[in-house]
């Protein structure tokens, strides 16, 4: 028998959430329940929420995919985790499991597509609700440990934001002496300056402007510059190993190759809508790469939020109740969040004012 | 007192080459002086000569960086060679020796600068002229060892062209259990063919059309794709680890990422003159990159040659002499060589018909 729970939704593409309920399944062998307590508000559940991907698959969706809360039942041959574990959800929810890219515990590249926790077709057809709503049904082998020593709220937002950061930072082998640059302070590049740093890089924030610049600093940065400056360009060519854009949004990417380092990369974890323009002379010289990033992998996940637990990592975050999720969504695609808001689960419950 | 010799220029841009005479220093006392014995055409050396890289530096203009000869004189202080040693110059004859790419011992990536072969403007302010002469001076850590193994006039395109393949292959790890594909079957192509095979990679060549089908299975390719044919990119998604693409013309670079497999790497060999336009969804699936090389470093080189006389690897070349080089700048315009023209420098001395 499944069970309704209280949710935010979106009825139709571009329209404001409205309180709702969303059915969560009977548990299956290797499912859990888990009882949200904190979810966070990432720049895709907006995109999705517009209908800037495409049309809704269901009404209302239930966006939401930074999920951290307590397991309170477990089907009969989970495992992985116990009544009262603290745990969390990021962005996929299941994969096939057979292809190469999932033997290989890289399932966030499932060659056959990865389930995404909300909006997604699971492997039964259904389609996945997301974590603006009090309880969840997840399969025990897509829900990660979330260390006791983490703050639940602000750690949230490692579900996503941290663990899309961490993971080319990882991958591309950051430590003592790289030299990372992240490009754009929000959700995703705040945490980029505080893992870098904990990842022991020296580390330089390429922003817009100079306007966070005390902000940046305060997170860890070394180095802190004005991409609106030309002189920026110039003065650091040839300088970064790794450069993160965490932007979406185009840029030049010239520009910004110009200032990697032999056998560097510059990686995009934001997808630009446009096509971007790339000169070959740029990749030519200093022999460097032009590379994509999709969050990470569930062992990578982990390995994250351990590494945040034993670096004392979190995102700096804004908590929340339910009734002020739209006029989040507005803040956030106005820049105007530091920098992450991140929703108390328990408000779900409460009739919107 | 230096010396004049017997050589081949171009007396300007998109003019045929006449027979010239050429100045060599006297030697330094790091210099050696080689008697060429080969010398190979190359695609670059035609577009310098057309004046596609802009004006000619230099009037004129003696072109050829596939360098094979002899060594008659060293200077006082030589340690690296000595006179009847086979030896090799390819694309550059210094570099800085200061930046970081230098003292990485990859000066072909000098930040400063590398000097090339012709055309170049050497640390003393002299214009370089190449290899479509009879002899050349050249400072001895730009010189390497041509292995007795390897017939000279068939390893004398090794010099760029197959430097230019293996370093990116050597680079990126290429070896058993690899899947490379090879875009493109000419001068580097072939080379590409030949080197991936020897290193243990699974090899694929795309080329427009099935017409050397033939010849990529002979050169040691064990499948062979047309690109023309839509169907090749829907039945190669995420096949391939490396691609290297060695032609210089704009291509549909998110159709070759797509061919990609997991952290797999598209790398330009070639530079087409116009920007390359980059899905970045292409980059994000399977953490794709997309990168440039730029043939090699001296040790690279070495290490190559003594790679290629280990698996008896040299070019298809077709021997000319010095009166046929228009002719053979032509036909490689029009794609007509299997694979690689190689000059017999003995008939630069030869007064042309």
């Amino acid at each position: 028998m499944s069970t309704f729970v209280n949710a935010y939704g979106v009825p139709a593409a571009g329209e404001p959430l409205v309180p709702t309920t969303v059915e969560r399944r009977d548990l299956g062998p290797h499912d859990v329940r888990i009882d949200i307590m904190y979810c966070g508000i990432c720049h895709s559940d907006i995109h999705f929420a517009r209908g800037d991907f495409g049309p809704l698959p269901v009404s209302p969706l239930v966006p939401g995919h930074e999920i951290v809360g307590i397991i309170v039942e477990t089907g009969a041959e989970v495992t992985r985790h116990q009544i009262g574990d603290r745990v969390g959800i990021g962005c996929m929810v299941n994969s096939c499991r057979e292809c190469a890219n999932c033997l290989d515990g890289e399932e966030q590249y499932c060659l056959n597509g990865h389930t995404l926790v909300f909006g997604g077709a699971d492997r039964d057809g259904s389609i996945t609700q997301g974590g603006f709503s009090e309880a969840i049904v997840a399969n025990e082998d897509f829900v990660v440990h979330v260390p006791e020593t983490l703050d639940p709220a602000s750690a949230a937002p490692l579900l996503c934001a941290g663990i899309t950061v961490y993971s080319p930072l990882a991958h591309w082998k950051v430590g003592p002496g790289s030299k990372v640059a992240i490009v754009g302070l929000g959700g995703l590049g705040h945490l980029g300056v505080k893992i870098a740093k904990a990842m022991g890089a020296e580390v330089t924030v390429l922003s817009q402007s100079l306007r966070k610049k005390e902000d940046g600093l305060r997170l860890g940065a070394d180095h802190y510059y004005a991409t609106g400056d030309p002189e920026t360009f110039s003065g650091l060519a040839n300088r970064f190993d790794l450069i993160l854009n965490t932007v979406s949004a185009s840029v030049d990417v010239d520009a910004y190759l110009s200032l990697v380092a032999r056998d560097g990369v510059l990686i995009n974890a934001g997808v630009p809508v446009e096509p971007q323009s790339v000169n070959v002379f740029s990749l030519l010289t200093n022999r460097r790469s032009y590379a994509g990033t999709q969050f990470g992998s569930i062992r990578e996940t982990q390995e994250m939020l351990d590494f945040c637990a034993e670096h004392g990592v979190t995102a700096d975050s804004e908590l929340i109740n339910a009734s002020q999720i739209n006029e989040a969504f507005d803040r956030v695609l106005a820049s105007d969040v530091r920098y992450r808001f991140v929703i108390d689960a328990s408000t779900f419950s409460t009739p919107a004012a």
